[in-house]
């Protein structure tokens, strides 16, 4: 009594039937181009080890935080599902999502899980509490196999190049090893120094103390400490980094004179500042980070907006990435208007904005962009990558920065198999707005078969310079 | 010379055939489907003495600020329209909205009065200068029969259950009678204690002595007025409510100690505190109010961001509810912390929230709504209670709070027979949104099916524990 | 091997099939009704002197900050491009901009210059780097015919009137000339105060003394300067200006006492007052021009929003408009409340509120409009002036406000030939939006063939009493 579990080869293109035609041609010319994943939170250490992935629940279920969070949402207790370190079941765990698999309907969770399901593990029924043992099994037992090994999957995949995120701290060791090995795909890394910029991050003084260490500057001065960073920018970049990432909650920057950064890295560097003081250090460093991109080349990705672990009780129990990171208004005019004055004319500086405010697209961003050589968009983020949330995207950003000012596709996911998946949903999107563009004789066809390997595979290479 | 009113059946699908097709079928399946109506403001008066409304411009005209803001706008004096005891004459009053009836085209008020003047009253000419007498005459002539008494119209439109609004100070003698009487429609009450609760409610210090006497609680004193909230809550719900309001200014909570809770309580209790101090008791009453729904099991409504009564001088002549209420821009990610961080991971705790302002949808509710277990989406309301505003609110909320963490439709109307019209409305947007997705391979077409009824009856009676 | 250039009949209609041959029926309709352009930049001195254009740089690159500012965004330097008196030769120039038109796509520029290539200069293939010297030469040489003239122009397109923007130390001669002569083109003006208003304009002081010497008033003191606000304003008005424009940084209004304004006025009219004063001397402006509107009938338009100049190192060097005011976020429901509460119920008083905010339609401005007998919508504006943001506009609003209480279209532009290619645009995105309505049974034809003209003439014309 299972219900079959097939993807449309229409999925996700517009309704209207021209349209829907067009789409997918345009989809047939794009859909086999190589992956570039130029920014994304899965683990090095996989593809250096190449270790097979444990079971379904560890696969899919414990990483994902858009999986976990719904079900939290709904009542269903996280030491239940084995989030956190919590002994349960991984079987048990996966019947109760199973259960709720309803829960993600019209999401683009259950896109993505569909397209792992039926693509990656051949799976031809639907996720239910009947089936749940069947998938749970299968899923678990092809991990076991060489063709589901992490490098035999980024190969499978098409992966051209794939970066994770890594700290100043970090050794880089698995990017090491990856690049000592015989394997020659591209795992690269991008610098995120949130936790030596960010005064009010856990541990920001010893993080500190560890920076010194690692590179023989002396970071308790200003000098020093910004010598510690152009020092693992150059490592990270000789790692294959093309880019650096910056998390903040606010897209502040600053532009204080060397007096006053050097006085306010004194409050700061003790954990003694304000919290005024870490606001206006992290601005300050968002300055700093473009002037070393102007010198070293590296990309430099912003990604504000987001209210870190906003549920306090689940943070103290179970610690971050739960699924409690919440959007909040985000301003970019103002914000930004310190470092623009400074770099904002830089046609060799590259930055690329994110939001999880998408009234600032068509509002700030994208006049923005429009505008400043130095800037161009991040696509559709986090709980905008989705159907709707890009077709928002593209529908709020392109009359004003035109295309060519945003920077392809990203997956920004820990979630290794989602990234094929969230590639494909990208270029389905992508298809069908471009399709609805020329059935509109807003765009000709021929500038449509230009545009949708620009916006699926050029663009985000060149824009990162891969 | 007048035109032809007629309902076509496929009003408010899609236009592309399939979609509509698939639409229709949805729908059919739903139209029929009892009504639940959890939240609203008509008079329970209504329902107790069941005697018949005076004629058109009484029922249809006088008690909707959504038509005369609308007609005051174009420069249409509010004396001229009978409002707020003015002694036009209803026929002339009629007139002039007959003659100003294309101001309406392409509103919600527009479709919902075509449906009252054609489903209920069978009228089959559009009202306009030549048929507002014919207008004037027959719905004032069917209003005098029986099948049209308050009773009877609850009945033959298949009104489950109805709830109203009442302060704390209501002593719901209405409910009382209807309950006492033979008709067994279920009309229920809901607890809205702004009266009590905002030291800027016009009257709070007396309306705080007047609860004293209500309750037989000392309420000049912190517990004494939090135990006479308690009683009347167990009141209200004997008189079957089941659910709280709260139609705050701003979506502002507060987690303060107890001394520090009394301290403000003692400051506002006179009448003497500042424009602060009644935020924060209202922030901090939210709160209280949430301890007592983890008792007592009522589930909260959280309305705010409407800033009441913007046109003073209008105020000043006409009193409240005179469409002069415009909404402001709200935040939730901050306003709600403190609350959350006392009750956020109560399963048992219900809170439903509510906005005018949209941009919050997908980028604070639906975070919220999908991560937090106490919350859950209620559905688009007042000016967002529409078409396009329906479609906005699946749109921008579904793909990351699901559609199980929405609550289905609630009219929130004070025009009786809007009710139907309205939840007609909700369910052919609601049907025509799961047709789009079928129609885009987002969803199959058997979850559509099932889907369809929990937004149009199950989900709203469930949310609210009907 | 160039590619054709031929505009569709049906671009920007909807791509469903029933939608669209509706929306080509309505836009028959009104396609050829004369052109209303109540609020634009064009030079008055174009159609005084009646002098050709020089070449195609000239007439459609020079001007048009929409297209250098895209073109700046991908690194072009303004110099090379002939902006701001630059030396660059225009065929060179031409040629940059040529290579690079593929940034347009799927922009509002595109579809504008498109039109204005096919129909005004009748080129048939399309513009890059292949035909750049074509389309240079061949524009070139028609704008020395007497065809291209300005006021052939002008006859050609059927505007039947166009409003400039002049400051109030403008002689107007230009309109004065015009008005002289022997051609009956209708250019008026209209009143913008922002030189003489905004204490932090450039040489506030020095126009404060210039608009003394104008008008032989003493606008040193207060009420001294408030005469020759009427005085210019009359004048103003005897040369055809139906209206007055503001376009400040915010919406902010006051509504000081005389005392309280007289002591302001003091301190801000010798250069030394603080920003926060500039700010509120802006804002009661906005009152006393709502004063002066009551008694002498000029419609108020309200502009606010823009951070103007944004990149500083380019407004140093090449001065103000050159694509870098970006837009903030805007509120208008406080913002408007001083000036509501003296004038909001004046059925006299027509103020049009425009905005760069879209978070500000469905939220504020609609509910503002739906209910003020003073207040009307302006049309979606500047970045938003694009089928999107037309869209968008129309789904935000209507449903609210209705359609009369908007004011048809205006082009606000200083790019003369891009006039009847907006109106163009305007007319089909309306056309098209009504249609949708009918066919989704939200409208009947009747009314969208009553509601077309409205939109694309009727409503413009009354709204701004011309």
């Amino acid at each position: 009594m299972s219900r079959p579990l097939e993807l449309h080869e229409d999925r996700l293109f517009p309704a209207e039937p021209e349209v829907r035609a067009l789409a997918r041609e345009l989809y047939a010319t794009v859909a086999q181009l190589p992956i570039i994943s130029p920014h994304g939170h899965t683990d090095p250490e996989w593809f250096a080890r190449n270790e097979p992935f444990g079971n379904a629940s560890e696969l899919l279920l414990h990483p994902d935080h858009y999986v976990f969070r719904m079900l939290y949402s709904q009542g269903i207790a996280l030491e239940d599902l084995g989030i956190a370190g919590s002994n349960a079941d991984p079987r048990a765990s996966w019947r109760i999502y199973a259960e709720n698999y309803h829960l993600f309907r019209a999401t683009p969770s259950r896109t993505w899980l569909d397209w792992v399901f039926s693509e990656a593990f051949g799976l031809d029924v639907r996720l239910d509490a009947g089936t749940a043992d069947l998938y749970f099994d299968t899923i678990t037992e092809k991990l076991q196999t060489p063709e589901f090994r992490p490098r035999a999957l980024f190969d499978r995949y098409g992966i051209e190049v794939l970066a994770t995120t890594e700290g100043p701290l970090d050794t880089l060791e698995h990017h090491a090893a990856i690049r000592a090995s015989d394997w020659n795909g591209r795992v690269i890394t991008a610098y995120r120094p949130d936790a030596v910029v960010d005064p009010e991050f856990e541990g920001f003084v010893h993080n500190l103390a560890q920076l010194g260490e690692l590179t023989g500057e002396d970071t308790m001065t200003w000098p020093g400490y910004l010598a510690a960073h152009r020092q693992r920018r150059r490592f990270f970049a000789e790692m294959g980094a093309t880019s650096s990432d910056h998390g903040h909650p606010t897209a502040a920057t600053a532009n204080l004179s060397s007096a006053e950064a050097q006085a306010l890295f004194d409050r700061v560097k003790t954990g003694t500042g304000s919290s005024a003081d870490a606001e206006l250090f992290r601005a300050q460093m968002l300055t700093e980070m473009a002037a070393m991109s102007v010198d070293d080349g590296l990309v430099m990705q912003i990604h504000p907006g987001s209210l870190r672990n906003h549920n306090r009780q689940l943070f103290e129990r179970f610690g971050r990435d739960k699924g409690a990171d919440i959007p909040t208004r985000t301003d970019y005019v103002q914000a930004l208007q310190p470092l623009l004055d400074r770099f904002g004319n830089e046609a060799n500086l590259s930055i690329i904005l994110f939001t999880l405010d998408e009234s600032s697209y068509a509002r700030e961003l994208a006049p923005l962009a429009g505008h400043y050589p130095c800037l161009k968009l991040g696509p559709a983020w986090w709980f905008h990558d989705s159907p709707e949330g890009m077709r928002r995207f593209r529908q709020m950003t392109t009359e004003t920065a035109g295309f060519y000012n945003t920077v392809g596709f990203n997956d920004d996911t820990r979630a290794f198999l989602s990234i094929p998946a969230r590639h494909d949903v990208a270029r389905r999107i992508d298809c069908g707005f471009l399709a609805q563009l020329v059935v509109e004789h807003r765009l000709e066809d021929w500038e449509a078969a230009e545009l949708a390997p620009e916006l699926a595979y050029g663009l985000a290479k060149r824009a990162y310079r891969l």
